[in-house]
């Protein structure tokens, strides 16, 4: 099955879209969390959100939420960590599963992590963000393994099946992790190193892992990394003001897009990105 | 005294600007109606403002109005006729008096009003929008007087103490004018012809009034009347993904930027716009 649409993010923006072409009876699939967004959730108060006056974080994020459950919208909770572009169509890969679609709205917010340096280099020799697509090439070997959140754990056992040992960075509280080849480094990475392939991982304190493969496993991916064709512009996502990209049905909302970061302007922008969409499937 | 910034129209973009302009503390004016927004009042429903599902356009406006009365902001209900460059500010001209400002946020929203065939052509050479600006020059003159609301009628009566004679075309209930010197006139104008000045008036069945002048008083006008030199594209006002339009300083958002016409994209780009003037502030 081909979906109309694959929206990514479920900020402002991807919200926004998904309640337009929801509206429109489009065919798509939205990913994002569960919860919408812990960003708004944390804004202590947000007072320039035309409509909502003097609202929390918390206060916004519930209206947020109604409004996706009102309409009836569903979220799948997966991480992307890949997109092809098929001539034509997408191939947007989740989380173990490939799903097709015509058009992509990208709507991942900014990355605030930042990219180890030598990191953008070694992707695809050695440097990895998905264990289910490149664990089987570890199978043996040693890898190190970042990881940013609790909800990776089932992907590190995965790993931690294949390899030999792995060296494990939990970024996260209350890591419960317990295998003989899994070892847990409490020091920050720094750079990634190598020749063709990445071998080494240096750390924070100088000290150096010898390795054949890096998994990086973080919540939000870097635009580049997701589709690397897709054209940049002051450290964001290029669009034009109907919200697409340099690729053709693949069209970008919200803070990915640049500045300001403003809810205003986010749920703004998926608007139009989900009408553009609505225009390009109309003329396919 | 010169203000920061001037926002035009008090629909859902003006009011974004407002709050943002309000948040940061400008000393800006804000032109519009009393009420904000007619247009939103009278939807039916809107089901794709994020965080207020399935409210009324009535409801809508309300939410809209009690942040505008959080905020304390208010509205200075006038309408604006003509805006004058003066090299590194603007002069802006409403019923009567000039306001100096160094920027201008244009949120008017789409003139659905049709110009008259030959409209244009005759602006400054018999056509007028603006009773005190010209209304001098008609003195002893055969004047034409179109007003598309009540709020015109101290105008239309200042222009029937010059005129000798006033053919009034009132495109509203209730015209409350009674004068020896004012004919009202129940059909509908179709054309202005002339030489180098507009000299006639032509009906919609076909009879023809001799004048020396047109009035023509609508609630919105179009922006290259308001300001000559601003770039239109495709109808709408030209911007950039800032709302920055070809005039250093002048700014758009809103639905007379182009579709789509929601009020969702109209907040965001409102909220892009107040940023975008805080920024030349800044640089100024």
């Amino acid at each position: 099955m081909r979906y109309d649409c694959i929206i990514i993010g479920s900020g402002p923006a991807g919200l926004s879209a998904a309640i337009n072409l929801k509206t429109y009876q489009k065919n798509f699939l939205w990913f994002g969390n569960a919860n919408l967004s812990e960003k708004v959730e944390k804004a202590e108060l947000v007072n320039n959100y035309p409509g909502l006056p003097g609202v929390s974080g918390k206060e916004l994020l519930q209206a947020f939420q109604k409004h996706k459950e009102d309409m009836g919208l569903e979220i799948t909770d997966k991480i992307v960590s890949s997109i092809y572009d098929m001539g034509g169509y997408y191939n947007v890969m989740a989380e173990n599963q490939f799903y097709e679609t015509d058009s992509i709205i990208l709507a991942m917010g900014v990355v605030t992590a930042n990219q180890y340096q030598g990191e953008a280099e070694f992707v695809g020799r050695g440097v990895s963000y998905c264990a289910t697509c490149d664990g089987a090439l570890y199978k043996g070997k040693k890898i190190a393994v970042v990881s940013t959140s609790k909800r990776f754990e089932h992907e590190v056992e995965f790993l931690a099946d294949l390899a030999e040992q792995v060296y494990l960075f939990p970024f996260y509280k209350d890591c419960e992790i317990e295998r003989e080849n899994v070892e847990m480094i409490k020091k920050a990475p720094k750079e990634i190193t190598g020749g063709f392939r990445a071998e080494k991982l240096h750390l924070g304190d100088e000290s150096v892992l010898e390795v054949d493969g890096i998994f990086i496993m973080r919540n939000s991916i870097a635009p580049t990394t997701l589709l690397a064709k897709l054209e940049m512009q002051d450290g964001h996502i290029g669009v034009n003001r109907q919200m697409e990209t340099n690729l053709k049905g693949v069209f970008a909302a919200g803070d990915c897009t640049g500045k300001p970061y403003q809810y205003t302007k986010a749920v703004g922008e998926g608007n139009i990105a989900a009408h553009s969409v609505i225009e390009f499937l109309g003329e396919k």
